[in-house]
């Protein structure tokens, strides 16, 4: 039997990097050499154990981690015809049941019985991981590890971006957290008019910069209502990602909006928020979508051949690189909010 | 110099039917014998002088009602040549300003220095009334003055309905005034599978059969999510009309609702409403849209040609007719939630 | 060993019922026993041999017949958790690959490997017959298996009526075949305001009467061009469902057209059409779209849930059914043009 | 009186410039100081007086042109609110009637009874010239004239371009006349993966490549179909905006399109094109829109926002200027097939 490395939850205050054997996949999987492994917020939440975590259903022990991309080592049965050991793939972390009216109709990511990988199941800050055949998708040549790794939240920001129509507007990034930042880069290869990019981090609105933002505003520093105001004439954006997750940032988006104007809503707030209905939706024709992931694999394909083609330009989003005997000081850093995307290379 | 019937708000706890003198057109208006108008909730809080009343910049002494239709009499220098007297015509709320960034993009009914006919200018509720040329439309024959006053509300819900996509789908209408049944109608001449009306009054219940409505649900006397979730193997349903602007049936309206389904928001709630982004919103990738209006003329053409060839079933909203002096047995009515739509006939 | 009748093509020039052993279903599939079967234009080119079918990859003996429904009797390995022996099932004809960019994007029916059930695997004018598991649907009892066989013709009508977004709008059915008759009766459900069915047979246009065309036209017998002008205002028609495949009609249907409206093309016609690009696509700004087929399985439930509601009315197209010996009368009547949907219960 | 200059045609076979009273503007008009006028196709056809000359109701003598820029220096009555004298303005070439069911609709670019400025009235290849005051949009400084004076057919290809929703897809751009150069300028700001841009001409193919264009083809030296099919994985392109109008061309673009793929029509090919329904259009499900114009002013705006923000980048498409003095110069250049988009600045 050989073994591995892994980043193991042991119990509600405890995680710790273990020697495990290496699992074997089950037909309609394949196992993955994990190459790149992505931080993301929920790794945190379940590190930390939160109540959504203590609802979750995960089990001890539980391996973490959930935005990867490696290589094949082994196939199962009717793991696909598609996929052979030695393809460079990265997951898609939605498993959809593939049964039910949403799955039947083209929308797998809100499958009605929807499982997460790295939450339902074993994850991939682990040299190697066992990932459904469905939900490994191999990667072009040129799109590195890293970037693969971080390939799910790329494709929810550039999703929200997308569905919003940007084209020749103005569209304001509420939070400039990764998802932030790759929806800042989407707008910029879909063609907005103008990238408003906000944040309380002056080293993540710098990144913003880089990656197109063409006004960074902080609003603990400036009044970000009449700041965005001058901006557009009065009107307010025509666009808003809200990727901040923030409660009050989020209720204050709705007086930055133009009439007729799209917010995509994409970060989680913890907190209810309370909007006035008639003023902030229905006199303003303001129209919301929640978006909570890729379309498999109508986003994937899109995304995969703008990064391919040099057109979709995310690298600055990575922050830091660690092994994941490093993981501690990775999960410090995101916790800090110095940083922004932490990759590990298990 | 000759007079006409006018109810006229004169101070804030005070209106009553005055002889006035027939007002004269201006340039861009036209002069119009209303025949036919239907009392509104905004008349409502004009007449009860309510915050929003006294915010809304109305002048004393005031002629009340938005809602009507009628015939030409005279037309002003400038009215447009497609008008000419002894046109039958109903009239559109929204005077959009024509040159704003969303007048110019085809979205007028929004329009960033908007004006509403019966609350900016003075109204319908008399026996003439100015009405500028670019908000009268002719209809035809086949449309009775009746049907014509209420074009606004039908136009309004015709348009949350088919933006809404209903072919095939389940449909909930929450809260069955006058939008809410126009919703229902939409909804059956569009080719929704299933309509669902809930209100609290067995009266309007009624109506909503009457006018298309599958299933009824009185949410007071049987568990309204239990019942949706029934009918719809547990998804929820497609898309929601929220037309009831009651906030505690707004805050129910997401969990009612299937994933990736629609909401959208008509009524107006007083309060501000709770919402829990991450599970009504993001999770579940709702979409959510305000809808304030018909699009002009966009709207207007579909519905008047639905009514046109008998397509569009919305006579049982009517549920009362007054002449102008019986205005004080209609507000009555209205207040007490007997009854459905109201029509004055000057 | 059990036995079965078939109709089997078993060369270039003949065709015969044999008893022939119930096939086994394999791997991935089910066995059907099929209960109702409709006749299709594509079975009659088989049976003619015409060009298209002698490049079709048909190879001898063959059983025909791709429109079916009936009871599943057994099930293969991997046939999908969610079929069962007894289930009541309708057919869809496109089988697709599962694997190609088509596929993975939610157009299956557009598969670029695409196989037809009935061409290019045995089909269904038999007592059993073998169907890909994957394109076995369950139907509700509320739906015939009569009616459950013309499932695929009556979603291609409705997804091209759906697609075309007819609500409140003029539509010209041009044919009334089958195809141009479900179109019919999706334009009557999904709100069109005035459905035009043309076409050359007393007996197909009376049928479209009963399925729900406003006005009727044979285009032999009177000007269609002037009586849809006439009707129009001298606009056109908004939106056009071909569904003759008769060169002379699709090439005239471009003149019948408003400027911005819609065509959706159906239809097949034998001889390349001739088009004035600048005229008739360019200066007209008009929308064209190809429909060959339902979407899986989005069409299918929409359509599947307004049958068994009851709002969708397809009954009449049906003209004649016969036992599978019977299949020589039904041929000759389909080729004769009297009748409309042929169906055979086996 | 004052005089200009004007290149008018006096008689079919003759043109010249000559010194001609400046008009004056009547009401719902405003008159222009010419500062850029680009020659078009249409003026080439005017001067040549072809069979869709003489059909177009142009009385002698007339002056030419009608894509230009330059200031309001008189304004008539009702010349609408926000025009003055002084302000730098754009020209629409669409004059739409206002009152038929498109331009109450949203799509005043396909007005029913649409006339053409410098067709159905003079032009603007002058000093002056008469504008309606519709027509005439101010557009902001960072807007040089002379990409003022491109406005028209910048925004013809950007809007078929956006509305055939290009992000992540791979484009074909048919023939690199000034309608294709500036979509494949448009495609690459609105993130298309791959832009090819065929033409016969190397010299705009290398204008072509420095607007965006990944790949370059000239289909007399190089096999299209393969190139094409080599570069897709044989699946063909998902968007093809056809801007040549050479009928052969055309015919085998559809050859070149994936299934589900869009074709966008804006070339006017001289001659009928046979079609193969069957094969192109409805096996394919091919989706073909006809573009004869931008949307007033939704295009406009968007464009003129991406301009002034310096992400939409046209400036190579223009390869001369002359004055007016020069004009015979120009159109030589323009029939020769040197050159680009040629300039006028008067």
């Amino acid at each position: 039997m050989e073994y591995m490395k892994a980043l193991v939850k042991t119990a509600p205050d405890h995680a710790e990097i273990q020697k495990i054997p290496i699992p074997e996949c089950g037909s309609g999987e394949v196992l993955v050499r994990v190459r790149s492994a992505a931080l993301c917020g929920t790794d945190l939440h379940i590190l930390a154990w939160n109540s959504w975590a203590q609802n979750s259903g995960i089990k001890f022990p539980f391996i973490l981690g959930h935005e990867c991309s490696g290589d094949i080592v082994a196939t199962g049965d009717e793991s696909g015809n598609s996929l052979k050991v030695g393809d460079k793939v990265a997951v898609e972390t939605h498993v959809p049941c593939g049964r039910c009216d949403q799955c039947l109709n083209g929308e797998q990511h809100i499958c009605n019985n929807l499982r997460i990988f790295g939450v339902h199941m074993n994850g991939c800050f682990a040299e190697y991981s066992v990932v459904p055949a469905l939900c490994a998708r191999k990667i072009p040549d040129a799109v590195t590890y890293d970037i693969g790794s971080m390939m799910e939240p790329i494709g929810t920001s550039f999703r929200a971006v997308q569905e919003a129509q940007v084209a020749g507007l103005s569209v304001l990034v509420v939070g400039c957290g990764p998802i932030g930042l790759f929806a800042v880069a989407s707008a910029s290869t879909l063609g907005a008019e103008r990238i408003i990019a906000a944040d309380v981090s002056s080293q993540r609105l710098e990144i913003a910069g880089e990656m197109g933002a063409d006004i960074i505003i902080d609003p603990l520093r400036e009044d970000i209502l009449q700041n965005i105001l001058n901006q557009t004439n009065g009107y307010g954006v025509d666009v808003i990602i809200e990727a901040s997750g923030n409660s009050s940032a989020l209720k204050q988006s709705f007086q930055l909006l133009r009439k007729g104007g799209t917010i995509a809503m994409v970060g989680l707030p913890e907190q209810p928020v309370e909007l006035e209905i008639g003023r902030d939706i229905v006199f303003k024709e303001a129209k919301i979508m929640g978006i909570h992931g890729r379309r498999m694999f109508g986003t994937w394909s899109k995304v995969e051949r703008l990064l391919k083609a040099g057109k979709l330009y995310v690298e600055p989003a990575i922050t830091h690189r660690f092994s994941l005997d490093g993981w501690q000081e990775g999960v410090q850093l995101a916790k800090s909010g110095h940083g922004c995307k932490i990759i590990f290379q298990p």
